[in-house]
């Protein structure tokens, strides 16, 4: 607090802002009555309620008049908003305004990201719709009115099924607020860090696809069924194809218009971003001419067109959700609470790192649930951050979370004072002003090409999220895109580079023998550095050993002493008492290998008598024929293998047990495996590596002490290679390979 | 060919199976006429049909012997097994016989595993009885009896209902093939190296329990409902238990004498292994005496001791399944596939490994499809290898799949000769058959201490693999096992060790300074070298980052320094044109904290005033109190961290930025942050990394590298610590940290 103050009071003199200061001062005061409390709950006040934290520092001078502009801008942004999303939720247009205020005032106090825009957003109204629209169809209103006739008229009952739908929402908000506190406490914020860019990407471009969708139909002025689950965006789509014929033609012109106005203000926008002091205000401008003209022509009534309709003035008391619903929405409310919570906190992230400070993702849970908890008691349904309110709030100098507070507050005017005034706004128009905000998204489509260049399984993730989100609904989508980034990433331990190391000649560096070519990198004689830059588990226990079998060349090396054996006339059965030069299963494959590929019978021609195999040259040539000459003469000699594990990041027991077997198997060849550069000799130890005929003898801090040994263990001491001149050419090197 | 021909020859005068070996002979000439394809479809066929790999060089003097014995051994099992595992797949017994003649001769052909025993399997026919009775219940089947009064008692048709559930089960079985097929012909065997073995033995273990649960009915001779589904088996359970009152005595006892005396011979079997010539087939011995018995008291009638009933002799004709079933069956379909498959192929290996031989996942597959498929039009329901007769097959002396075969031959003996005979053996008799054999698969618990103390993470596998395997039923649990496995790699991958490293005095070697403390491991001034086993993408970046942070203590050097400028009189907001000197995130943080822990005010005691905070030497002592002195002397002199990517197996766009950042921020105060021994060269170029004030000179082949250029950097070349001598001592280096 003396820090606070000592700044406040030695500012004072210099700004006439002094009544707002004071009034800082005393919230300042306020808040730090609180620090009678112990420590620790001191902690998690603070952290619970993050105003605590920054309010008292709040620098007025420099942050007050970014925040009020920007504070208006997005409350005018809010208000068509609002009204759009409202539709898209199934419940009246003023349910919109009253959510566009409490939970952005809550918004303030507890959460954590100072520039993203909480509300209404399009993809969650859109959740919120379907479950509405399935809990309380159509069907469940329609009075049957009997004409006279036997024939009865099903007439819709459509205020009692506005006020169920209502009721849908607001539950559905409620459970939803639950699941996300209940997250939050349990610190399970940590979920976000499984978002990765290129699956939001693809999954909010999938959202605005499903959102676009949803719009088509108002800004034809068609009457479509909505329709949920798999599938539902191309269902949808045909509805509207459809329903094309029946096209309200004023409600086109309207919406058509609107567009490229709204399209022109935003380019403009975007192109004098530096001069204009503030973003034109696009759509409360167009918000404003066409109710205008709606109710100077009276377009609902003469030309059919759909209007936004009765918005009383006020607000309503609060009242206990009904709870009878709950059952039913559990599965949807887990989904709507984890795609919110994904938006929030990716949003919340970019704009961090853009301006340097951190989210706290369990926090913003926190604050997520507060807002949707206690909201749903004032009537409002389920919200989110806003892509494109937040980049307004952002782009017009808002700097903390006191911008939501004002927009919120200019919501809570309009509700109260003048919302009636926008009765006789054409649904067409909200059409139009969500699919511009959309524009946006879609520009997401351009993360593609880039993404091929940068990582084809970054660009896999974005392709699969936005095909999943796209076709399964947005919480399955969800759900297969988080579960394929989670596969991407066992594949990547599954494909690693496998490579032959050798020394550049006194440096003691050793380096991939084939891509370092240039420097001379060279294999030491008679040993193997195999390096592999992979964990060994179960999932790729088989492909580290069959790579480093291959790299080895012990395949072709046992295929060729097997032929040579048996063309000794020992006996060719599986039980004889010939030594076993390599592993069994070699064995067995390369014996097999070679009678396929006629290399046996060709060694061996006098038995065929003419009629059987015949030398088949062109058979899998590069697989044997061409290779297994050469390599008896170089392989026969060699006499150990050292395993580099210095880049093997875990091990388990399945991997234990393999590198222990194949170590037992090349020993019985007289190959000796070591390993260097091993971190994990706790692990190793626990998982009992180290027993029977594997030691600690066999493991060396690094590949140069390896190789000295592996020297030293055959023969006399080679004349050293050890003294290691300081690697002033390390930058050929680095530049070598590229 | 050649080969064969000239052992087969060369060994002639020798041993008197002359016949058997010219019959081999003919088979070797009759397959070598395939030779003529061409060597490609050569391949395929050879890959296909694995006979032809290993039939013309079987050498009939030493396996031969062991292939007999260890055949009529399993044919001996496999009788029984059939009958009561037909039990569990809700179908007449006879079909159990079936089922164990057709697959078992096909697989003799396909099969790529020497020592596993294709047949029926509890597991598997628990769950197509479970999918044949929800398809064919009996409510389906009960004919309505007018019995002359208004009432009708409900007869059930057990006839119509056996032949419908037979249908389902063979049209089960034939999906289950082409899907197995399917998968073998796609190179979907792969999915089997995800099948680790704490998974395989915990979800094995579970289904033993599915499998006991599902027998006590029989035992206890009492009739329950069937129930499939998640939680099924507690649900078998307590109707079981809801039951007792009704158990029939004598079945009881005739069941646990049967088991008491399964279990001795078990007991005989396994303590005389090496004295016994085969083990005492026990279980065919129980069931000739169990149905003597039965017959000579005629207990069916007088105990109402549920007996096995009607066994028609000699097969049946094949017929088309029939395909209307069809779409109600597929998840089921994949489910059984799956397991099927999985259990077989997790036997396949132990053995494989055992023996030193390797089985082709893909041709498992394969094998198995077609054994299931044809076999359907068979009659025959889905078969895998069994457990108990494996090791039965595999004890006994069996080399090949000739064991197998002479055994389905002994089946087909039974069932076209003797069949009928085993119609009054009990029920009871069977269930305690399957009971014994499943003793082996309990004693898997045991593994429970050992995973305890060898790898937590495997024992979580193991539990969670065995809990919702037993909760969620097989095929959901065996999902959920799989899918927890791949979740523990990633954990593994975010709980890294994260070290500083120091260089052991003039060797050039970098250890952990805090593990390797004995051997002088000392850091480097004003240079921290931060090491941390992982690879950097998505889900860690952040990790990682906040380790890096923490382990080179820039947050309390950032708090502190914060607090200096303070006290400097520089104004404390944010926009300040103070430059920064530490990431803006830690400032904030850093600043919060020390208000909270009474930090500041301690400093700044002059402009307290007495009544705000007072410094709080309990709070957070380790956080900040007992810390922030030396770091502060300590850490102001750091000018350079270098990062040790030699462990870091594969950055992703996510990671590569969250470096780039890092490396900015600590640039603008004047820390130099460089790579070591990066191994990922071609991909950082490829995510742009080097791009901006990141160059290619910040990156070393080595950390001995990195170090002597930023001591060059800082100052004058010091007295060159590069010579390196071989170190001898690594021993006392790898064993002081144990």
């Amino acid at each position: 607090m003396s820090w606070h103050q000592n700044r406040a009071t030695s500012n004072s003199h210099k700004f006439p802002l002094i009544l707002l200061k004071k009034a800082n001062c005393y919230i300042s005061c306020f808040f730090f009555s609180f620090l009678n409390l112990q420590p620790i709950g001191k902690t998690i006040l603070f952290s619970f309620l993050p105003i605590l934290t920054w309010l008292p520092s709040y620098p007025v001078r420099q942050y007050l008049f970014g925040d009020v502009v920007s504070g208006l801008s997005t409350g005018v942004m809010q208000l068509p908003q609002g009204l759009a999303y409202a539709l898209l939720a199934a419940v009246p247009p003023v349910y919109g305004l009253y959510t566009s205020f409490y939970p952005v005032l809550l918004y303030t106090f507890f959460g954590t990201s100072k520039h993203t825009s909480i509300g209404t957003f399009a993809v969650i109204s859109l959740m919120i719709g379907g479950v509405a629209v399935r809990e309380a169809p159509d069907s469940m209103f329609s009075v049957s009115a009997s004409n006279g006739t036997n024939e009865t008229d099903a007439v819709l009952d459509t205020e009692a099924r506005d006020a169920r739908r209502v009721e849908v929402a607001v539950i559905l908000t409620c459970l939803v607020g639950l699941i996300q506190l209940a997250l939050g406490f349990l610190r399970f914020g940590f979920v976000t860090i499984y978002l990765t860019e290129p699956l939001v990407r693809g999954f909010t471009t999938a959202a605005a696809a499903h959102v676009f969708i949803s719009q088509l139909k108002y800004l034809l002025g068609i009457r479509t069924p909505r329709f949920r689950g798999p599938l539902s965006v191309i269902k949808s789509l045909v509805a509207v194809l459809i329903g094309i014929p029946t096209t309200n033609v004023t409600a086109v012109i309207i919406g058509l218009l609107c567009i490229v106005f709204l399209f022109m203000i935003k380019t403009i926008n975007d192109r004098f971003k530096d001069k204009l002091p503030v973003p034109i205000p696009g759509e409360i401008i167009v918000v404003i001419i066409s109710t205008g003209i709606s109710y100077g022509l009276q377009i609902s009534d003469k030309y059919e067109v759909d209007i936004v309709g009765k918005i009383p003035t006020g607000l309503l008391p609060p009242a206990v959700p009904d709870f009878s619903l709950l059952p039913n929405l559990f599965t949807d409310a887990i989904a709507i609470a984890v795609v919110s919570f994904s938006v929030s906190i990716s949003l919340a992230k970019i704009f961090a790192l853009k301006h340097g400070y951190s989210v706290d993702g369990n926090q913003e849970l926190i604050a997520l649930g507060m807002c949707n908890f206690v909201s749903s008691f004032f009537h409002c349904f389920t919200i989110t951050s806003s892509m494109s309110r937040s980049l307004v709030q952002e782009s017009t100098g808002g700097k903390t979370q006191i911008a939501g507070f004002l927009a919120s507050l200019m919501v809570l005017l309009v509700v109260v004072a003048i919302g009636f005034v926008f009765q006789p706004l054409p649904q067409t128009v909200l059409a139009a002003i969500v699919m511009v905000n959309l524009l946006g998204m879609f520009k997401q489509l351009r993360d593609i090409p880039g993404l091929w260049r940068m990582s084809r399984i970054e660009l896999a993730i974005w392709v699969v999220s936005f095909i999943a989100s796209v076709l399964l609904g947005l919480d399955f989508g969800l759900l297969v895109a988080v579960g394929f980034a989670i596969l991407t990433v066992i594949y990547r331990t599954q494909s690693p580079k496998k490579i032959i190391l050798g020394e550049i000649p006194n440096t003691g560096l050793y380096c991939d023998v084939d891509e370092y070519a240039e420097v001379m990198a060279s294999e030491c004689t008679g040993i193997k550095i195999f390096h592999s830059n992979t964990s060994i588990y179960f999932a790729n226990s088989d492909l580290y050993i069959n790579a480093l079998r291959k790299k080895v060349n012990s395949f072709w090396l046992s295929g060729q002493f097997r032929v040579l054996t048996f063309l000794k006339g020992t006996t060719a059965g599986g039980n004889s008492n010939l030594r076993p030069l390599c592993p069994k299963a070699d064995l067995e494959q390369g014996v097999t290998e070679m009678i396929l590929s006629g290399s046996a019978p060709q060694l061996d021609d006098e038995q065929t008598n003419g009629k059987a195999v015949e030398p088949l040259g062109d058979s899998d040539p590069e697989d044997t024929h061409n290779l297994h000459k050469p390599l008896l003469q170089e392989n026969i000699n060699i006499h150990s293998i050292i395993l580099d594990f210095s880049a093997v990041n875990f091990i388990d027991s399945v991997g234990a047990k393999a590198i222990k077997s194949v170590m037992k198997e090349y020993a019985e060849v007289d190959v000796q495996i070591v390993l260097a550069g091993c971190p994990l000799l706790a692990d190793l130890r626990r998982l009992q590596f180290f027993e029977g005929t594997v030691t600690l003898d066999l493991l060396f801090p690094s590949i140069h002490d390896a190789v000295l040994h592996c020297q030293h263990r055959v023969g006399p001491r080679p004349p050293s290679p050890t003294k290691r001149e300081c690697c002033s050419d390390h930058q050929t090197l680095v530049e070598s390979c590229c």
